[in-house]
């Protein structure tokens, strides 16, 4: 059999492992992504990509492309039964309540169009995923030494040409491994459905790894269709509860509308079996139950269903997310839940964007084994979260089992949730990568929150920016020197010896800077652009002239200002802020106290000194 | 030799012939564009994208990649003489001072960065430059009968690749030809300048049309460097006058920026023939000006030097900008000027901008030969208050002939003129196409100038959209129904007035609407997004639910609302606004008088039945 060896071996090319592909893709890392699928998802799936993906999209360089081909989701609609035997709207409201987003809604477009974005993305960094491929066993040392050695390769991978003999198998020994192979595994075609409990990961159930958590009794249709309606919330995302059943639209590119239906036990169970028989099930039958929720009014297909489903809903989460921190549980294949709340994908890739900069820290000999726990510490502890919350909301949703909520309350339980379905407001826990001794020097800069988005200029060009574009997800910390007016003398003094200390050999510059390839290091001051020129600050802080930032508006008081008010921090003071590859924030130190900084990287990094002796 | 026709014969791929032959590709008329240089412009030429000029961009969809590639350019500098002899900065301002326009800046590109973005998408319809090909002959048929009917080929032109013999030429019978070859026609090597006072049209010359105007004595050198430099404003745009001779600094893509120098005689003139020398003039000699002009500051090249060249500046203008309407041309062909006012490419994509959809128009027997007039009507009468405003402002900035000229004066006047420099103010002249009968019912809306950006909310999904994205240069003319708040019963039946009038067959809905395709229909509402549903609208005016939109908020309140005030129009009284295919209004009727309306295309288009007996 042939043999290699990898760095990183990522199987499954759905959203969870492209997104980690992709972040690693021209960046020296040796990656291969493999997946079982002959060709790309054609349609379907998940479809959802709230405000806090658009951030991530956006620090990818991949936003724009998706709005091109997306459709944009704002506002949400509510209807109830009516008097007279249809249904009417009760209210209407933002779709998704996330002031503090930088987009503030969600666009929806097909898995297959996400997919591309990254596919093609990759492939212009030399990155190609590799298919029909599957992986045929897979082995991880438990020799502690190998384990402990990140440059050992102690997974073993046999990958196999799906319909090639078993001759033409290949063994991969890896470094690490990571199973982004949950969820819908079958290849989708119009007219053909599968029910599904979701979460079939051959990566896990080969490590042994357990679901935790229950399906519940709720079974529900999904079609996606060209409707001709004259529905008028067609273009929104819309709560349905009516004599007939609850159903759930959102609204889709291409002047698609995706119908969530629920589906009672005699539309879809065998009562000799008691189990659900997708036989029974159509695209045709939830279409007409759908047109008897949303009576009075029309809802036809035009053509063909361009995808449909059905499925049981069911909450459930992996009992741990890697074995040894050598070999990954991502995405699907370690949580599984409603798709109403629009979570599943945004999860997801959530999962790998956390985890691909810390896998690059350590394959690279940078940062201790140990970053890797953080993985499963922050992102098991957030399906948790998001398990819970979708037993609630679906329960409410499907109503079966509440008879006693109201709409109002199911109102309410949408918008009050807004922040928390848009993803702006995870926060992650202490841990060596979010140290929060000092929060009241940025007091509304949640330490293990993602970088509140505000509008700076550059002092250069006086230029408006956000600051989520001066993070972008390249592996880089950002350490970001606020300090107040440089016009002051006082601040200057105190900027000047803020530079000549971390310069100083042993501060986290000279200690964990490998190839200068960790560190970038931003100014932002809250002088006037009339004031000062970017070549008034220390050279330390611009190592372009782009890096200089004013707390100011633009040229024509368009944009900008307050930022240092936004992040509660006091300009007669200053802050130093440590922002993580993935956009979260990581640390807030005190301005005159380089040493917090030091004390983090050392928490996780290794010194270039110790690394060079490691290799 | 070969033979061929085509509709449209385009002689040069410069910026001025790829906006049209862009405009046209995929649009089912015969376009074929031929250019004498080997191979894509690959450095230096004009580089300034104003204000309106990315308006039109993104009516092509093209403006995205232009900001991605290309560089901001939001605020001038202003530096004078030195008490110590050296230059002190006196002011900084905008540097485009144009606050209706929707992006109220310069985007700076090389002109094949440019020519990349239209190559590519052209391309994508299936359009290409045929290259190396010069026009050897091209004449225009006398004949009054021929050169009245649009479906014949009037025009003979021989073509021929270059470096290959005359056997190898092809004759091409052309119903339309653009001449769009003016300019710089050589290949621009790095270490090779040309002086040039543009201009050099093949086409031009052949026709026979002269340009007015003259030659100044203000030689000026320009070169293209990335800089190490200490100089503050080195990302702004720069005017520096000092005791060494004056500057202008504008920055650039990657880093770059572009430095006009002026020369004086003594640098390139040969004292024997009194004539311009260009080898006299070198990229290092050129620095070593700017070097002087600039100090204290230092101001180095890194690398190689990107692209140079010296020229005299010139204010001209063709007499004309057709023969019979058969032959136009466009561009640098008809108007040549100093380079610094960021003009020229502007002028030459706003010429065939404005010429691509009448030729559409009159090729399809759609409207009448007369409406071809208004080409040289609206473009040469534009290029002349141009020319009389480069005058102005090169003498100022050269300096020279206006010692009297303070410092201040010049600040001013570069101030004053933002508006006219973005583009944003244009405004074409009353004509078959600009009917300003009723500029009273939508009184801010300048009836000639183009349609002012403003952002209203999708009636049926609250996104926010701007007006200007819902008019896209796709060959129709938007016909915008502006009514008040269509909860008012009085409103509502007025609006049922309109929409009657509007379908009877002898209006300009059925007289005019050729294959369906030259109306699109929006209305807009002052409606509140709570208290009406796109379906509340009459059928006529939404061909897609997309076609209705509010003058409200967005569900977050962030953008929105105020609409009708900015244009002034009455939301009791409503109106009626036609926009042309480039984006100008061209009309503003009464609400209730959709007879203004048929009238103003009665005036240009030929009937539907008119047309199909002509062919």
């Amino acid at each position: 059999m042939a043999a290699s060896k990898v760095d990183l071996l990522i199987i499954g090319a759905g959203p969870a492992g492209l997104m980690c592909a992709n972040a690693l893709a021209g960046t020296g890392i040796d990656v291969r992504i493999v997946d079982k699928r002959p060709v790309r998802v054609q349609a379907g799936h998940a479809d959802g990509i709230h405000a806090r993906t658009l951030e991530i999209f956006e620090s990818y360089g991949l936003r724009e492309r998706l709005f091109r081909e997306g459709q944009q989701v704002h506002r949400a609609a509510f209807y109830d039964t009516s008097p007279d035997g249809g249904i009417m709207r009760l209210q209407r409201a933002p779709a998704f309540d996330a002031p503090s987003a930088r987009w503030p809604f969600a666009i929806t477009r097909s898995q297959a169009g996400i997919e591309a974005i990254f596919a093609d993305s990759m492939e212009s960094r030399g990155l190609e995923i590799e298919r029909p491929v599957v992986p045929t066993s897979l082995e991880v040392s438990e020799n502690q030494e190998l384990l402990e050695d990140p440059s050992e390769y102690p997974v073993k991978v046999v990958l196999k040409s799906a319909g090639c003999s078993d001759d033409a198998s290949e063994v991969v020994q890896a470094r690490f491994v990571i199973g982004a192979d949950g969820g819908f595994i079958h290849i989708i075609m119009p007219r053909f459905a599968n029910t599904t409990t979701g979460a079939h990961s051959w990566v896990r159930k080969t490590l042994g790894i357990s679901m935790i958590g229950e399906e519940s009794e709720f079974i529900w249709g999904v079609i996606d269709i060209v409707p001709d309606t004259d529905f008028p919330d067609a273009r929104n995302l819309c709560v349905v509860h009516s004599h007939a059943g609850s159903a759930l639209l959102i609204p889709r590119e291409r002047d698609m509308l995706r119908l969530y239906i629920q589906l009672s036990n005699a539309d879809v169970v065998d009562p000799e079996t008691g189990r659900v028989d997708r036989q029974r099930a159509s695209p045709q039958k939830i279409l007409a139950i759908a047109q008897k929720i949303l009576k009075p009014y029309r809802m036809n297909a035009v053509g063909e269903f361009d995808w449909w489903t059905i499925y049981i809903v069911g909450q459930r989460c992996a009992e741990a997310y890697s074995r040894h921190e050598r070999v990954f549980i991502a995405g699907d294949a370690c949580h599984t839940h409603s798709p109403k709340g629009g979570q599943g994908m945004n999860a997801s890739m959530g999962d790998t964007h956390n985890l691909a900069w810390k896998l690059a820290y350590v394959v690279r000999g940078w940062a201790r084994m140990a970053l890797l726990k953080t993985y499963e510490l922050e992102r098991l502890t957030f399906a948790k979260t998001l398990i819970d919350f979708d037993r609630k909301f679906a329960a409410v949703f499907s109503g079966k089992d509440t008879p006693d909520i109201s709409h109002e309350e199911l109102h309410n339980m949408f918008l009050e949730n807004g922040e928390y379905v848009s993803g702006v407001e995870l926060q992650y826990a202490v841990s060596p990568v979010v140290v929060n001794d000092h929060q009241a020097v940025a007091s509304k800069l949640s330490i293990g929150k993602r970088m509140i988005p505000h509008v700076f200029i550059g002092a250069a060009d006086a230029v408006p920016v956000d600051i989520q574009d001066k993070l972008p997800a390249d592996l880089r910390f950002k350490v970001l020197v606020f300090v107040g007016d440089i016009t002051d003398k006082d601040i200057a003094n105190k900027l000047q010896i803020l530079t000549e200390k971390l310069q100083e050999p042993d501060g986290f510059l000279g200690r964990y800077d490998h190839a200068g390839q960790v560190f970038d290091l931003l100014g932002i001051s809250a002088s006037s652009k009339d004031a000062v020129d970017y070549t008034d600050f220390p050279q330390l802080l611009r190592s372009h002239r782009s890096k200089i930032l004013l707390d100011d508006r633009d040229m024509h008081a368009r944009v900008g200002g307050g930022g240092f008010q936004a992040y509660g921090i006091d300009p007669r003071v200053g802050a130093i802020v440590v922002v993580r590859p993935d956009g979260h924030v990581g640390l807030v130190a005190p301005f005159d106290r380089p040493d917090v900084v030091d004390a983090y990287f050392g928490g996780f990094m290794l010194p270039i000194a110790a690394a060079a002796q490691a290799s």
